[in-house]
């Protein structure tokens, strides 16, 4: 069974691969595309590693061969890159993810199609909790690539060319690694920096109200999305994700309890007036019992999220005590 | 002051181009771009009819001139056709849309940009009247290509290439002239073609319920949409326009009682099962609490929309008889 992640060297798509290997131990043949090509798996002939540019059609079509059993669409321009670069937000975010929904379409029989959407949609004048039924209203460059990527998936799953599951993920926290050019960036490594022992900015003020994922709980929905029978989607093929619900305030409050106000002291406010006015606009709290109703879960609560990041970084017990 | 009307060859934009005449009489210079030309204004040196394929690059740039004030996009491939042509529904009413905001954003001042939309962007379970905050969720190509086109215009807007209005229209009754490929054609050809004399085909049930305007209501709310104050608009660009709520067995109803029961005898009723499926996909009610407020109008009642048709159809009143 071919199965291909687009942004496969990514954080989520490296982390989507150990998983779906994991899932199918021998009947899996594994394609991580990216703009970059990974190592991660190099001694594992199950998986291949494919340099590719998809707004190219045809590297595109190159990858999409009939073979394909299941999509996982995860490449993307992010937040704070897409408002700053829009031609270069719409050539990744749309249309190449138009180019992979057309390669799909063209294949013998249509694929899973899971699409990596975001609660970016949401924006403007909301209800103290987003439903199923709220309406999109994206205050960003990328929300709003990601609102018309959903249409796509749900009208390409509607005419049968696909069968598409689109994700609205969470913020993720706490992503490991480096900064990126999110404008949630910030979301992780406010708990990040100061367990490595590094200064932190905070460019929000302390009661923008989040809707949160740990990096796990993201996995194993992204892996529940491709597994879900087609008729219990129906003809809404967009599913809000279960999230913790926590205020900047309260990431750091916690961050306090489980590891102390020396690292905590590692924070430092300084407004950004984009990051603030992007990740302000997004919902902070949902109603997600589809999801629920669908198999997705939630993270327990944030301090699991902050030990669970601890346990993964510093594996032995006297090094997670930066 | 520039205004290009895209579809000015057709039904609505012929209507809008008068109304646009009449509002400004001295100042206009008005470009009616169509796939054919149209003679209708061919003494009136205000006007400039252009044949031209706004899925051409080249032909939008061309109609789209440094001194353009005003774009009205109502070109559009109707819901019939681009449920039958998908590939040419994804180039007229999404592609072609983006071409035309492309060229609007490099203009040196952002023009107005007027976008009809449809209430064809609402579909699945949807509550009793529809709402601003209620989702979109297409139930056909033609809804799912206006709403990617209406998330343009808004995220055009918000970055200031543009500045976007998008109308929902309600469905158009009672049309003159001859039957089209929309799914609603219908909704018209049951009052146009009794009328004329002519045997009608209703393809839905009686108790299928639509959202409704007159063709003189739908200019008047276009006309209307471009003389709003940008900041009135605000970040939500999107307008569900007045109409009115009415059942097929309704619309037969209020005909009988307007022209006669000689008339009605001429509708006969053959189910379409794509039709149904489509038109019973739209809501048949709204909340246009904020297009009131914002200066839109609705019809008072369907009696009158077939009043109008017919003054307007048959002047003299002997001829109204038919």
């Amino acid at each position: 069974m071919k199965i291909i992640i687009t942004g496969g060297a990514g954080f989520l798509g490296q982390r989507l691969a150990k998983r779906l290997l994991q899932h199918y131990p021998d009947s899996i043949r594994l394609l991580l595309a990216d703009r970059v090509t990974t190592d991660a798996f190099a001694a594992d002939r199950r998986v291949q590693s494919v340099v590719c540019d998809i707004a190219q059609n045809a590297d595109v079509e190159r990858l999409v061969t009939p073979d394909t059993a299941v999509v996982y669409h995860l490449a993307a321009i992010v937040s704070g890159q897409a408002e700053a670069e829009f031609d270069l937000g719409m050539t990744i975010n749309l249309d190449a993810t138009r180019a992979l929904l057309e390669a799909s379409r063209r294949l013998p029989a249509p694929p899973k199609f899971v699409f990596t959407s975001s609660l970016a949609v949401f924006g403007g004048e909301l209800p103290a909790t987003v439903t199923d039924p709220t309406a999109v209203r994206p205050q960003s460059s990328y929300g709003a690539q990601k609102a018309m990527g959903e249409l796509l998936v749900n009208e390409y799953s509607r005419r049968g060319f696909v069968d598409g599951r689109v994700v609205r993920l969470p913020t993720i926290s706490v992503r490991p690694g480096k900064p990126n050019r999110a404008a949630s960036s910030f979301v992780s490594g406010i708990i990040r920096e100061p367990l490595n022992g590094e200064p932190a900015v905070c460019p929000v003020t302390r009661n923008v109200r989040l809707w949160l994922s740990s990096p796990a709980t993201a996995i194993e929905n992204l892996m529940h999305a491709h597994l879900i029978p087609a008729q219990s989607l129906g003809t809404n093929r967009t599913i809000n994700l279960p999230g913790l619900s926590v205020t900047v305030g309260e990431m750091i409050e916690t961050l306090e309890q489980v590891a102390g106000p020396e690292i905590v002291a590692r924070i430092r406010f300084e407004r950004d007036e984009v990051v603030e006015r992007i990740v302000s606009s997004w919902p902070g709290r949902f109603d997600t019992a589809r999801a629920a109703a669908l198999g997705f879960r939630g993270d327990q609560d944030f301090a699991s999220i902050i030990r669970g990041y601890r346990q993964e970084t510093f594996p032995t017990p006297s090094a997670s005590h930066a």
